[in-house]
């Protein structure tokens, strides 16, 4: 919780924290962090959508989704594997920018195991016959299913190495910015 | 709202559910579409934060945000006009993403207009002495406010030229894609 840091909280205290909040976020549905953006660039444009956090490891500075080798997102990815994630939390007044670089992981040893523990309701979107953001023409024809969804499964893990910490406070908005240089974090306060 | 869309709904009826969806978010602190993401491409990759929706306007195609002349954004913006809007309501099950080109609006008509119909406490933020992502380095020298936040205060108004948009609803989610070409709309179902 983001409620007890005030202007003299040590930004490492801050960082934990963000950490932590990020972690509940992987396991609570309400949590406002469960449901970040996700920004990549492409040729036409950016292009931003509502992603499920998957995991967040602080200690190897790894946030994650899932997503399918048929989205658009893939060949932008692979084109430029820059992304920013956006976490906002109404509630407790907080954003999270957080940028870093995505590595998409397909039918290999983390895909393997992140799909085996993936729950059957989640698996069934990637075993559509039609891939998301085609063109549906005959409802007919693709209301069937395939036979395994695993085939178009791709976990986006990406490694933080910038974090926009920004806290609209009542008594006075906090603005953090963490860098990782070096082998290790250097927090900044900026203007919010 | 969104509740009542079933596949048969025509194209049409769920674009004017949009525009009407976005024009409660501007007048409704609380309501999920007030806080969109906003995206863009710079030259180190994918940024995105949030906004407040400050106008939606269906028949001129607009969606409005206000900004600070001294924000990193603005220097993106000159070099790659284009943006993306997400809306992303969880409660009801809606993702809006919204492509357009976006103009910068300083000291002209259109940003004295907004500048005068916009609330003291918002006005706040344009008269701080740094500006937003600027490092903060002497806090009491930086505790003053300047005369008057008018000259930092831009209005981002883009223009639409493309909606996608997403219902994840229980009996079968539902997407729609609509494309402004040739002087009006065209939709096309897409698969979720």
């Amino acid at each position: 919780m983001f409620g007890q840091i005030q202007e003299s909280t040590d930004p490492a205290a801050v960082l934990e924290t963000i950490w932590s909040e990020l972690a509940v976020g992987v396991e609570t549905g309400r949590h406002a962090f469960h449901t970040p953006a996700l920004a990549i660039s492409g040729r036409d444009g950016p292009s931003v959508r509502t992603v499920v956090l998957r995991e967040a490891d602080s200690r190897e500075r790894l946030l994650i989704c899932h997503t399918d080798i048929r989205s658009p997102k893939i060949a932008l990815l692979r084109e430029n594997p820059l992304v920013q994630w956006l976490f906002y939390d109404r509630e407790q007044k907080t954003q999270l920018r957080i940028s870093g670089l995505a590595e998409l992981h397909h039918d290999d040893i983390l895909a393997e195991q992140r799909w085996k523990s993936s729950r059957p309701g989640s698996r069934a979107c990637y075993a559509q016959p039609l891939g998301p953001g085609e063109i549906l023409r005959d409802s007919a024809a693709e209301a069937g299913t395939t036979m395994d969804g695993y085939g178009n499964f791709v976990v986006l893990r990406s490694r933080v190495e910038m974090i926009d910490w920004l806290y609209l406070r009542a008594g006075g908005h906090l603005r953090l910015r963490f860098d990782w240089r070096d082998g290790q974090w250097h927090a900044q306060r900026i203007a919010p």
